[in-house]
């Protein structure tokens, strides 16, 4: 098996899993209760969130646990008061939630990178703006943001309304779920005021994530019952996962830059394998914002997922972009927003590595999807007989 | 250690985590995705959930997943589209939802072993009331609602609506958290429309719960984003906690007469040891209808926390009642909704059993606890020097 979907799961690290077992088995006791073993329960927890917060710069104290990603972005969008400006090619959890906290929305167009442009954002950034959503990294080109200029920007209109006294709050929020595990995310130096993170996407376990939340920051919780995370975020702490998530989260902050180098390479190895296609490879993307294990590139004419189905069968694994959009089927808002033609669209295949990956495996894979991509070339007359 | 708080938290069963374990380590694949080992992860995801729907007599198809008991409730409690009504001793999850999602609520009464008060139900059970949630059993007591006897004036109530058409919509949800590892639980049977589990309460994984729905039943979400479930819970889905969950409820179901032989007979024994207090005890809760692994049980006069403290201190671990209540000092509002005086509240103790205690442990705890009541009659002078 050569697994190349890393954007859309990863596996619970070794070190992971080991770091939860005891708080399934032994060390299950509920955070809330009275006696002593219950206690240590409660303080590793802390404990945990505290490690998790610092591999963002935050405190532990910052930080409510959730059930991931999804549920982190709406408890963030839930904090606007007006309207909410995000991103034309945010994942769906980001354009959902906005649609239904925000009083109205507006996106906001990207260069044919992905890049968010600009110009556009100040041109939208309305008095009424209360929310501006914009994620660290794409989570089908991999394009990484200037949250620092967009960042100074949101400061920029603040002061502008602090000087005619008008009141309305104005907050930026990043999804980092992406680019947790191969970019130094730090919310002071990002200027962020609320931060999605993703324990499923960094190595740690499904089904935990948490929303980073600056000071002074109203957040309204989704969920109420017996007050724990603040009341912000009530419910039984789930122990295991959050250790889990946190022992990910400190692992991934300390392979960062051999990650990063990793991935350049092979992944210039594959993008150098790949230009050996009958059909010219179009490389997606922002060549220099980007996390370095993501390929995403268009075969035009190809069927991609013909393309996959092929793969498949030869035990490497890819897909065509979000796999929560894909498996309904629908044609990617992402590559859309770039400005691909449906034929680009069609040919889109989202390669993402990790650690499970070497040279070897890349080596292989790129070979068999040249293979592939020539096959269904020759099969729909794409290209003549002879390569 | 003589582990006594089964109804706070239960240890991960071993045959719970061996089901859990490859969808962590090997197949963490995203359920979405479109190659076949992710199919697969998907069709065992599905697979788990018809298991669990089993478990309470429906299909998979009928439960939407969640991060746990509180989120099934807020769930249920955002059907309502008018009055609420709970029973004045639900668990605070039921109690703060139905706050914010009712238009408004109502408390419906318990007699003095916590029973719900059927004439109570009957005179608030008004045309505007469009949700009742009546927990299955007690989390503090252990007393056992009849819930096919409320589904029965729901359903009278149903029928006058439908005789003067009034289209007000009615439903029954009930929190079945405690009740599910010691009673049958069979939603059609019970007559409810909307049903809450928890895994965490039966040996299954924390963070993890669901939401039975009735058909014709009109959920709407509390997050938004990549549709799963059906599009009533997005976000990616715990694949791990899920096939965890359903393991945990098969075996609670295949245990469920042995469990409450087992716990009849230990309780018997508990109650008969305890009788031997200086104090004498007050048993609480109801003796018929009452889940068999609970002894709530008060000595007036005692104060309850330094018994659980004398007890830690001998590794016998009770407590005073909802954990998360408890860790806040508050009151317990179901001693007093059963009419105790402050006295008799100050002095109750939650003893839950579970899969670990034997005949040997409850002896130990029952004479510890006999011992450390006695010890603290004497320090209080509630009785004499002598016993």
């Amino acid at each position: 098996m050569i697994y190349l979907d890393f954007a859309a799961a990863t596996p619970v690290d070794e070190r992971v899993f080991k770091a939860m077992e005891p708080y399934f088995l032994s060390d299950f006791f509920n955070p809330s209760a009275p006696y002593l073993p219950a206690k240590r329960v409660k303080e590793a927890y802390e404990e945990a969130k505290n490690e998790l917060a610092h591999a963002i710069g935050a405190k532990g104290a910052d930080l409510v646990m959730t059930a991931g990603a999804t549920e982190s972005i709406n408890l963030a969008m839930s904090v606007a008061s007006g309207k909410i400006l995000y991103l034309t090619t945010e994942h769906a959890a980001v354009r959902e939630s906005a649609r239904r906290f925000g009083l109205s929305f507006e996106e906001i167009a990207v260069d044919k990178t992905g890049l968010i442009d600009l110009s556009d954002l100040r041109a939208k950034l309305s008095g009424d703006v209360a929310m501006i959503s914009v994620s660290a990294a794409n989570n089908e080109l991999g394009t990484i943001q200037p949250l620092s200029a967009i960042a100074e920007i949101v400061r920029e209109e603040k002061q502008k309304r602090l000087a005619r006294g008008d009141k309305t709050p104005l907050y930026l929020h990043s999804d980092a779920s992406q680019a947790m595990s191969l970019i130094d995310i730090n919310v002071r130096r990002l200027g962020v005021d609320l931060l999605t993170i993703n324990s499923a996407k960094v190595y740690g376990p499904k089904g935990v994530g948490a929303l980073y939340i600056a000071h002074g920051v109203d957040v309204k919780p989704l969920v109420f019952g017996g007050g724990q995370e603040r009341g912000l975020r009530s419910g039984t702490e789930n122990v295991p996962g959050v250790i889990g998530f946190a022992k990910a989260a400190v692992i991934a902050k300390e392979h960062i830059n051999g990650n990063r180098k990793k991935y350049e390479k092979l992944g210039a190895i594959l993008r150098e394998e790949l230009k050996k296609c009958a059909i010219e490879p179009v490389f997606l993307g922002n060549k220099k914002h980007s996390l370095t294990n993501f390929c995403t590139v268009s075969f035009p004419g190809i069927d991609a997922e013909r393309l996959i189905y092929k793969l498949e069968s030869r035990e490497i694994y890819i897909s065509t972009g979000a796999a929560c959009a894909a498996s309904k089927g629908e044609k990617s808002h992402v590559l859309t927003a770039i400005g691909l033609s449906d034929t680009e669209i069609a040919g889109s295949i989202r390669v993402t590595m990790g650690v499970l990956n070497d040279e070897e495996q890349i080596r292989t894979a790129a070979r068999e999807i040249v293979e592939a991509v020539n096959e269904e070339a020759e099969r729909t007359g794409l290209v003549g007989g002879q390569k």
